[in-house]
């Protein structure tokens, strides 16, 4: 009467110490672990609790499928993908069944988290907890130790991955910006910061809050390329607050 | 030679538990504490943390003025709010000569916070250090229980405060929606919604993840009313990921 669940826990920017009470709890608690990672690699959300798990934890380590031969958005690549969740859904909810397993997932689990590709399959399968964490862009922006939003300001969360006259209207139309996924999107991101007049606001904020971190003014950025984690921000300068100061 | 300092620490969405680990232990050991708070008020931000200050713990309200005879956007009544700041930010500053004061700040302090006016004030007049927390919008779209953005989804953060046409048009432009300040604006921000084609896809979401937390859909919602800092959500349905489902 007692059966086991899935909790998946957000892990915060990187910083172990902005991880939430609760989740901090649950992943040193925890007996059973899941995480997604890139063969080869040790994974993000596994590195950021390496000081807080029991020694004794299972671990799994849930492996992208990578592939040489097929492009990353073909529809042959996109149903090796769909498997590998479906396959993963039904290990955990297998799991589910009598243990307790903790999925770790960097920033918050349902802000452009992967997780969430697992929760919709995971419907009326296991009981699932998702634990709020704080979103890496929220590690970033205070990294740069500017409010990111003051009063009326619109602030539009952006993907590089899109075409570049959709970036630049989008960035006209907000007062704040926040664009994720740069990587080798970074050239076309910085093009439509400048066609939207909005190049000499932005920065760009490598690992924020983790050893390593690399907070510069985008406009000085040298190379062409940047960690696809990277976050590019322009910050707002408030639409009211401007006058209440 | 180990003077005082300010710590601002974010206190997430208001379940004390999703406090991070680092503010957690700040607050606890803290001797003194400042925090915001309409007069008459406990105020949400001192209610969060009631369970963890030590008995003996000094605390400093910082009410901010009220007047019955100015309306809120006359100059007036900014010049009250600056005057305000400008005490606060000159006492915290004498406070921090030798004493650590931290500052409670509902959400992530950068983010739409009170903090961001004394942070400026406080530039080369003490040493500052704002520890990020979980946006208020992070733990109501968690208490939705669905993924606010997905592979490719464009977020817009709006404030109720807009005029109707510029609500529309951010509306329709993004994926995923935010509106925060409701409260009174809920009839625009409603009228917007359904002009962008969005209201049936919307929640409210009030005091979200605290006791009382209410969760329905904007449609649904009989009144005219609903509490200041209730949120608005449209989630994204995934301009990429789709095709992965």
């Amino acid at each position: 009467m007692t059966p086991g669940r899935i909790i998946c826990a957000g892990l915060g920017p990187g910083d172990p110490d902005l991880i939430s009470v609760r989740a901090d709890r649950v992943i040193r608690g925890a007996t059973h672990i899941a995480y997604f990672r890139k063969p080869g690699r040790q994974g993000q959300a596994r590195q950021i609790v390496t000081g807080l798990l029991a020694a004794d934890v299972t671990e799994y380590p849930m492996e992208y499928p990578v592939t040489t031969e097929l492009p990353f958005d073909s529809p042959d690549y996109i149903r090796l993908l769909a498997a590998f969740y479906d396959d993963w859904a039904s290990r955990l909810a297998d799991l589910a069944r009598t243990t307790e397993v903790v999925v770790l997932c960097e920033g918050d689990p349902f802000f452009y988290g992967s997780f969430m590709h697992l929760h919709s399959r995971l419907q009326g399968r296991a009981q699932v907890e998702v634990i709020a964490g704080i979103p890496g862009m929220v590690g970033c922006w205070g990294a740069v130790d500017q409010p990111i939003t003051w009063g009326d300001d619109v602030l539009t969360v952006l993907t590089g991955t899109m075409a570049e006259d959709v970036l630049a209207g989008h960035m006209q139309a907000a007062d704040a910006l926040v664009v994720m996924k740069t990587g080798r999107n970074l050239p076309r991101v910085r093009r439509a910061l400048a066609r939207a007049g909005r190049l000499d606001d932005a920065w760009l904020v490598e690992r924020g809050t983790m050893p390593g971190q690399r907070i510069i003014r985008l406009a000085e950025v040298e190379g062409t390329d940047c960690p696809y984690f990277a976050i590019v921000l322009v910050h707002g300068k408030g639409r009211r607050p401007e006058a209440l100061e």
